[in-house]
């Protein structure tokens, strides 16, 4: 076991807040790797794979950080590798936001969804570099010169369509109220996130609302939509409860590992 | 091991043409049991999802043998059983026919590929019933009863939607056309299927086309639809050689049991 524990917080809680970090980055990265060899354009092919990339390495560094924690709870002889938490866990054991899971839908689907993680993405990253546990402001660090890209690419992309025909407004204006009511539960928080507060490891998600909400308005007014006016959110993902597409998202994603155990390149 | 080998002919031909029986009722089974709950009309949704439940049942008699027969192969110790075989199979070694595998598209495009099948089962159980090998003759008697019904059905449907609205012939033309391509494969013979029929197992596989080719032509002149001219065969099955789809399917359809090895009810 490589990492000490936090004594700031239990195990269990530090595990849970790096399995949403890791999980969600997990998810988001797949979703968008199907789009590989499909992309409207090759430029937009090549941008997206990249950030599939980007995520997936996150997404490395959050569960393998979150596999030496959990060798700190008790009861665990050792923690499980990232390539295990990512592929041999089932729906009800992962802890990513309910948008990441979302199917692609069209372009301009996949394109809203991407902005509205990456905008909130790119925010929380933003206190997580000043977290008080220095392995969680190290990956906080790699991670968001990325995330910086992807949110100026995708924001850009939502004004682009959003502001562009009448086909491609509709579309985008379709994506954002289909989408909308998967944000709110960025800023839901419960137990795991009060303790990571009390500790300085990661920021209140309740707090993190008002910026968010300044930086949405904005590009959403740049890409003339409509902000939507409902405030229902979907939630229960922090808890392991997820829509039917998980489900679907594990069976493709996991296929390789389950059928050939242990299996190495 | 509860089954004889047929002395007529080795082991290894008898399990293949098993297996090629087995994985073609199990992956077109999967197939229309994706339907189940999204059909255009509640009494078709029904009615698929029952023939998704016989040709399961099916499988598990083909397989069934299959994996007895295995047993006698030599240098393998036992049979896998039909469920080892039908979850724990991986792409190369399935043997279904391709167009068994073909996306379900539009409920014309299941529609046609249920027909295309069926009319080709139906031709063949009616030989099999005849088998020189009992078990064979006693699974296709039980089979062609159901068998019997299902081609009863997809024809009165390629009959209606191909005579009915300038949209539903449409549909049903583009299907034929697409699927086409699909059904060469039926008739076209290899070492095992020589063996087959010179143990009067089963019928050479060219030696059914002309019944089918006179069965679909009347089916198809009432749908007022035209046969297509091309002769092109997609093949490759039965030498475990498949498309893409084949992979996607198998994920879904086997989560459970590598997730989960040797799960019970």
């Amino acid at each position: 076991m490589s990492a000490t524990a936090n004594p700031k917080v239990s195990p269990e809680a530090l595990f849970e807040f790096l399995l949403r970090m890791g999980d969600s980055t997990l998810i988001l990265g797949h979703r968008i790797s199907e789009w590989c060899g499909h992309s409207p354009v090759l430029e937009e092919d090549i941008a997206l794979a990249n950030t599939a990339l980007d995520l997936i390495g996150q997404t490395q560094m959050w569960l393998g950080l979150a596999g030496e924690i959990e060798g700190h709870i008790k009861g665990k002889e050792l923690g499980r590798n990232a390539d295990a938490l990512a592929y041999l866990r089932d729906v009800a054991e992962f802890r990513n936001a309910l948008i990441t899971e979302r199917p692609n839908g069209d372009f301009g689907v996949t394109t809203m969804r991407q902005y509205l993680f990456d905008s909130f993405h790119f925010i929380l990253l933003g206190k997580l570099v000043a977290s008080t546990d220095a392995r969680v402001a190290e990956i906080a660090a790699k991670a968001i010169n990325e995330v910086a890209y992807h949110v100026e690419r995708s924001s850009d992309l939502v004004i682009r369509l959003g502001d562009g025909t009448a086909e491609s407004h509709k579309r985008m204006q379709d994506a954002l109220d289909d989408l909308w009511g998967y944000t709110g539960e960025f800023f839901l928080g419960d137990s795991v996130d009060e303790a990571m507060a009390a500790a300085g490891i990661a920021p209140n998600p309740a707090d993190l609302r008002a910026e968010w909400d300044a930086a949405v308005n904005l590009v959403l007014l740049e890409a003339t939509l409509k902000r939507p006016a409902s405030s229902y959110a979907h939630k229960g993902a922090k808890k392991g409860i997820h829509s039917e597409y998980l489900g679907h998202i594990l069976a493709q994603m996991q296929f390789l590992q389950r059928a050939y155990p242990g299996c190495t390149w």
